[in-house]
């Protein structure tokens, strides 16, 4: 089974760890293909880098069309492009943010999300409604660090304070960690507060093997039916939609 | 990997079929336990029948213990005793019910139920809301068929039938089938219908071989701590919680 | 008019509290039958203890059948087994946690639930989801006691700086006790805080004389129907549902 | 015990038939007193009729100062002035709209609300959703008749079709009338379609006994306190509130 | 183009304040015709006021019949007798508290409302819930001052101290001002704390402009049609609707 | 005043209508720049396309920097790039999807939302969750039409056709266009149908005004502040944030 595994940012380096966080957990017979775009942010923070990586994970997606990808992992916590990702293809695909909601949920507590910059905590909100995860979310919370920060004794000591502050304050029961720079401390945090601590990079490779296991597709009905063949013009001419979709 | 698949009612013939049904989809590494209790319900249809069921989930919990089981599926659609078993044991736990939802969720698509009998779409809708899935679920449908009269071409039609009426009248995208009885008829239906059709048993199981992948265990933070030592009387006095919980 | 309060535990002490709170609000012609299961826990804080106490009500519901029972009441916060009651007679059935709500509700104001330990809370937050009853409930609060450890000047104290805080901090105007073991305290609670501090014993009694007085009776379509006849296999086959329900 | 019934419009005949339903479940040791205001519609039919009852359903209360009333019932389905009463006494208040949701619950089902011309829809959607009523409420729907339209044959079999068409199509499982005019027609409803027909009317003055016979007040923290002393001019100077509330 | 808007309190002073704030807003072309009731509380200050104040509102449109009002706004943040006078007249009407919550969603941020006296929380909580805000709002805050207190340098401290704590604590990014004496300090508020801070009479003045503009009309079907005729009795004779609505 | 209206589809003849829709409700003061991207795609009907629009979008605002644009319009239905957009710049930003449901709601109905393609529906059923519109939203309806054949009589009637059945059968009160190409038609089904019929282009125009008017600015706490600087890679490498946002 081969997962490509798409880190939506322009960061050679993140995509190292991820693709070692991905691998961590690979069942034997799964093939993980770390990816990055060519073009875009070397981070993710907010709607306006979300706009460019959006389409680095498309290109990502288009460059492996035809190597018998089985399934695919948004890797960013916000999960940019999951739904027009979904319209391309007919294997499943996952966001990492949602992967890491899922996985909470079924752990059987009541969870808070920690994101890095409070610019973000809108944007997961936004996506906890949508995902149907607001009874569930006890609340957002930042630790106050860009992306390409979350290195370091200073950022794990900053991670554990904001997580014990949602325990104690917020009722947390599980943590979901909404960002791929965090997955390395993923472990360590959750064994040192006896805390469910889930990182979604992770936790999106096994749900991606569960559901190439299960032989299930993404829905072709209604929303996320191939995009219609049309016109593309100029630069993005190349990404016009034929007719037929592009795993197909 | 031990997976302990709980038939919650008491009918030996279904808890072969649920068998068949876990063990098509489970992995190579995977060994299928599963069990039903003595005493209790042939079938659950309702809130009734789910409590005497519910006691049979954790007899059955109980009855392994110490057999070093790895993850528990409770296979009926209403989910009977779930948050119990959460508290009971540390390994994960998942209903059929929620495990289906959680897989139509991530194939991208906005899910109809299907049902046995009318009276249970009730007890479905309190999921569906408990869940968070109230945005993503189009509708909860019967097909007026009891859980032991789910065979036959007769049955099939039925399901065939609802299930076109949701696509068509509640613009479902994905199907959820509510009962462990449906599992046999899930893979022809969704290839005769060209949607989703997700039946929680093959889906549970793969969830839970994710989870245990992940080394992830049920939070013991707050809700689902091991139910504290405490007297109980009469008939259920084997049932005391001792100091430590079962499955530590 | 007869009112069955069933203490789901199997305190007997607690059961003679309970009558007493009762008794206290009962109007001249009600006659309170207070009993208590005799099999399972002896007090209830959790999910799993729950499982056995559900047996333990709908046993107590069977032992007094044919006694002309007018309504029931079920004596502990969470409701456990309440629906399955539902089903089980005509008759009205209310829960002493939803009784609460519904009467604090009905004072005008915003009510915080007070309930023994931490472990139960979300236990009450998903009731308070599925009774409709997010938008009035302001908080749930615990006062890390167990339910046997509700009596004395110090249990008192906390329950009383457990509801000023929720008073200042959540703006709570109305306050709803989870726990049947609290009803003695009600009344010096809301003498002392002039808020209305409402106990679901006396609460349930005064509601279900009012639904009787009605000629009032469960809803018997699709939900609540009676069970229907089927199969109990070993220690529940007592419990079998025949061709008509218990009450009729 | 003292209720004061007050029919929001102007309609003494209306009165009466509330008076009848009223007294007819009413305990022996209850005094109806029903009255209507003099100034204000005939009927009520939207939010502008609303408006001028509510100035009528406080002076009903102002007019009964001082003779000891221990509850109050707003006879109308919209509830018109039912926060403005709460806040102005402390004795318990309810509305019948919102009485027979707080019945239908009760009885364990989810119910649609029967309103009378389909302006008045929205208005009681409004309601269910302030009121918590949302998930448990199926449909609002009307029968296309205005309130002083709400007898003879062809009006009951207009309320009875309506009401077929919600059990079959909305699913309901027992039905809230929103109109006090509906009253009479209650009982005959609910024994022939075999569904329990809820009628606030009745429904609340029970419920208003159950709140008196437990001491219970209307809260006033917060929301409900007295209306503070202040300046009415003109036409209105003499609702000022003065430094006490009235029925202190 | 004439706006009318309606100060429903009887306070001339406010009405000023109120005048001086839409003028200075208002568009060369629009006429700002700002009037109070005779009749009525001098401030208003919940739900009993409320009741008196919407019939004021009711009656500065009657009397400015037929002078071709184009639009209306009701200057009083709890939006009173809003419903009532959408079915009232044809032309746009909207409530200083809704337009204010309208606009601070346009500019795409999460928002607090900042009211006067505790007592009213509730009543904007239910606006915020009806209006579908529930997401968009961070809080509801109280300034613990009256109506009528909301001038100087103190009354403005509160305010900026208040409005801090909701951007450090609830994490507003708008600020909505619920009550129209509020008016003259939003723009100082605004500029010393760099968040937009929303005062309805401004933005409602502005949002009738663009409503009249695009030739915009309350919708006439079903909720909001104009009253039907009917009898009104004794003192509210005159208001009683005839055959056709006032401003046709 | 200058408001930038930017078409993101790369289709100039709909540019074309659109200007011309704007320019017709414009004030007189108000300049109108319709413009659209050179790269992407001829017609936007899902999250796909929505990718390459979204780029579209913002490439048209930083074309336009520095031009003195007081205020911008995505005028397509399902708001592409709007948070991205409000992030870049100070000056409001709207979408006309959201800007419809706005003027919608101010206008007193519940609305339902036509759109063009059955796939769009969930996009718009997301965006009306987000927005807080679930309450106030009927249904959302396709004509099963392209965007690109929203033209000529049989598209008309398909419009009408939808509207009615949204009016009969879901209870519509307005009516809220989701796609820029159904302007032209909205005054003709309006006055037939003699319902309010939202375009938001038009709506969005003067909405837009009435925000500068007020001298209005996105928020700039938290979510909404400018993209912090950082390093694009490779084709995107123009779009760095620099320290300072576009149109500062």
């Amino acid at each position: 089974m081969k997962i490509l595994v798409i880190n939506p940012n322009a960061s050679a380096a993140m995509t190292g760890e991820i693709e070692r966080a991905a691998r961590e957990v690979a069942s034997s017979g799964t093939q993980i293909i770390a990816v990055n775009p060519a073009d875009g942010p070397e981070s993710i923070e907010g709607h306006y880098d979300d706009v460019y990586a959006a389409v680095g994970v498309l290109e990502c997606i288009r460059r492996h069309e035809g190597e018998g990808i089985d399934a695919y992992l948004i890797a960013c916590g916000n999960d940019p492009a999951l739904a027009a990702a979904r319209e391309m293809v007919r294997a499943p695909v996952l966001g990492i943010g949602e992967a890491a909601m899922h996985v909470a949920t079924m752990l059987g507590g009541h969870f808070s999300v920690i994101t890095t910059l409070a610019r973000t905590n809108v944007q997961l909100e936004d996506n906890v409604l949508r995902y149907g995860m607001s009874h569930a979310c006890r609340s957002v919370r930042d630790v106050s660090l860009p992306v390409l920060g979350l290195e370091g004794d200073e950022a794990y000591g900053k991670m554990r304070d904001v997580i014990v502050d949602a325990i104690e304050n917020d009722a947390a029961e599980t943590i979901v960690l909404a960002c791929a720079g965090m997955a390395a401390m993923a472990k360590r945090l959750s064994e040192e507060l006896s805390i469910p601590v889930i990182d979604g990079v992770q936790g999106g490779v096994r749900l991606l093997e569960a559901l190439v296991g299960l032989g299930a597709a993404t829905t072709k009905i209604r929303s996320f039916a191939p995009p219609g063949a049309k016109t593309y013009r100029g630069a993005f001419a190349y990404a016009a939609p034929g007719a037929r979709p592009a795993n197909e």
